[in-house]
């Protein structure tokens, strides 16, 4: 039987940032992937007509700084969005172009839109991410939906259908399913409303596609990552952890649990997890969206003066953006969140697609009608994340059993981008989370003793 | 191998009366559970003393038909819970004894109390359980909490407070956690606020506890129930199913999972399930709720003209009932949902009992301070159960994958109290659940033909 000191289960960016760091820290490890394929909910796409797609996670903001120190380390070249020429706001009357943040939409819109940002960011802002329970008030902001947060202080609906297009946009789920706590740390690790709102904006895109450092991490780790290695039990020895599934057993010292909180709850624990570890895993489901990517010939509408960006309040696709690589086809990508998502993935494939090109069309002309290549992800369907981009918070889960969300037990850590004080549900806090992992287990002193 | 018509999923009430059903129409059924018992979110325990304790599942209410039935088939002897005698009413101030449905309270308190329960339930009579989310104003009332609705419609404090108190007692959940569609559901399916509410006062008890008549129908099973039979995998083969676990492999004509949905979740199903039926396993967690016994060498309290009954707004112990079996010991059993019962858990037990031997002392005086015996069960750490009484309905699901609640899958057919559209969350919805799965698989005509 293979004896190792860490068994990271999970090889998306959380997983491999953890292996990276423990395997340089010179400990023997090993990364057990349930799917055939590194990066998790990154995945890149090679399109005939050259260059790439990224079905998954693929803008890294400014102040994504671990994600870019990887890309640059492992050489991954990036390049910033397309943002140049005028965006669309559309809705079922009107599609404007403008440049800048601010929607072209009446001034009294764009008063309700500013002040519920505005209090949206200054209630964030007393947030304590590592401990948001003990908020004043947490209770009650835990007890609220988001939805509910929206009737109350956007009461003109013209401006709340915005703000639940971009809510549900940043979160992948109606914002009557959050909690309001929940938005507010997920604004706070986001560095703040408007740079939660606008980091696709302002972000760079990778050459050859967001997994380029993942399967460079994994390249380097001493010991391959095992593909199509579920794990089916983690059960507490004496002194170690056998980690078991089809694969066979591997016995570590410690683990690391890098996949999504359900996911993590569908492995089976010997002695059972705690009621409290157990309740969170019920408790955090997974947003679910669908990402597609109309490939044109060139990006057309560049022609036209416009950057590729639509926000739509009307149409199949909400949220559009241009992902053209320098060189290579246009590529327009679209991001349809919760029960949009689900409704669109119940549809044949071609009236899905004939959903969002009406869309492209109404924004764009008549040239999108007729795409040289199409490629689309729901990632609820994906049998290994089921969902995307992250498990969410439901009212009442963060003040109940929060707590337990990165408190290892025994000798199990935790974590994926859920699990990130900075930047969760990003890739940039999958990263983070993973290193923050590999630092407990480095810092378990007297017990680091390498087991192999 | 193995081959049966029908393997069934769990040996609790909405397994056995599935297994009961098909058996009876001449199938081959073979019932797995993963536990060493039957009875599921029932169970008995004997006393030293004599006489049981049900740690689960107990009241049978005069509309539980099906419970009722089963109970006169296997001649389970039952008897009115005991409600002689003037309940208590205890707040932070007060201690005060009171006969009849209304709580000693002030008349505005008591007014205000009638109110909010009035409207509950007309907004309920308008639900159609089969379908909640084709309610009118679905998704808005499944976009709020039942902590929203009760800040809303109950601005006296006190009058909330008992109210939060009364339905954390029913769904063994906040109210901040829970969707205010599905309380309107959950109120429906119990036959309105009232029934809901006071089901546990004019309810019977087993005097040889609850899980007689499941203990029963598993005697009866041509084959007997396998018990520590945990099945890992359900597979899709051509024409039948293959599951699977460390038992071997059984192969069967048609399959009912009768576990709650989270638990559902972690078998592995090969094809993968649909994303919406994997979203609604993921977004459907359990209640908790401790249940705890103290029993004395008799039921004391009547001699001060009490029922046992108490409801407390101020201590450890919100809702306490008299389960005392005829000629048996005194029992006094405490029901605590939600995060008070984590909570309770979390502390060594003796503290645990103090606590709420201190709420009976202060209602029922000194004499309660010195039980002979001492039982409780807190349901989230059942390895099998993860919680109690049943899994709710966050904000945000219904209206999202609700309709995969009931809805088969190729040949996998979905039982549990959660599915019932009467009485869910109790013994009554688990069985009437097993029973309308067993006629789903005899209803599938041409397609029924026996594998064996």
């Amino acid at each position: 039987m293979r004896r190792v000191d860490v068994v990271v289960v999970g090889a998306g960016y959380a997983g491999l940032a953890a292996a990276r760091r423990l395997s340089r820290a010179g400990l023997d490890v090993v990364v057990l992937e349930a799917g055939d394929r590194v990066g998790g909910r990154t995945q890149t796409e090679r399109l005939a007509s050259g260059g790439v797609v990224d079905l998954g996670g693929q803008w890294m903001a400014a102040a994504h700084t671990r994600f870019a120190s990887l890309a640059e380390e492992y050489g991954a070249a990036t390049f910033d969005a397309p943002s140049t020429g005028a965006n669309l706001f559309l809705t079922h009357r009107a599609r404007r172009a403008f440049t800048g943040d601010s929607l072209p939409v009446a001034p009294h819109v764009a008063a309700a839109l500013g002040f519920a940002l505005w209090r949206l960011d200054r209630q964030a802002a007393s947030i304590d991410v590592e401990r948001p329970w003990a908020a004043k008030d947490a209770d009650r902001l835990d007890a609220t939906t988001v939805d509910t947060w929206l009737r109350r202080n956007v009461p003109l609906k013209q401006a709340r259908r915005i703000l639940e297009l971009l809510l549900g946009d940043e979160l992948s789920v109606e914002a009557g399913s959050v909690s309001l706590l929940a938005l507010l740390v997920a604004t706070r690790t986001a560095g703040g409303v408007k740079a939660g709102l606008t980091a696709e904006a302002v972000a760079r895109l990778f050459v050859d596609g967001a997994t380029g450092p993942a399967e460079a991490i994994a390249a380097e780790l001493n010991d391959p990552v095992q593909l199509q290695a579920r794990v089916a039990t983690i059960r507490h020895a004496r002194d170690h952890l056998q980690v078991s599934g089809q694969f066979g057993t591997i016995e570590a010292h410690r683990a690391i649990v890098a996949v999504p909180p359900p996911l993590a709850a569908r492995i089976d624990y010997d002695p059972p997890l705690s009621a409290a570890r157990d309740q969170l895993t019920q408790r955090m489901p997974m947003g679910s969206v669908l990402k597609t990517f109309a490939v044109y010939d060139r990006p057309f509408w560049r022609d036209d003066g416009l950057s590729g960006q639509a926000i739509n309040t009307a149409g199949a696709a909400p949220v559009t953006a241009d992902v053209t690589r320098p060189g290579g086809p246009g590529v327009l990508c679209s991001l349809i969140p919760g029960r949009a998502a689900q409704r669109l993935a119940d549809l044949p494939s071609n009236e899905r697609r004939a959903a969002i090109l009406a869309s492209h069309v109404r924004a764009f002309g008549n040239r999108a009608a007729k795409p040289i290549d199409w490629r689309e992800k729901f990632w609820a369907d994906d049998e290994f994340c089921r969902g995307g981009y992250a498990a969410y918070f439901p009212p009442g889960v963060l003040t109940s059993v929060g707590d337990q969300l990165r408190r290892p037990i025994g000798r199990i850590h935790w974590a994926g981008t859920e699990t990130a004080t900075e930047w969760a549900g990003f890739v940039e806090g999958a990263i983070r989370s993973g290193e923050r992992a590999a630092d407990e287990i480095r810092a378990a002193a007297g017990d680091a003793a390498r087991v192999t």
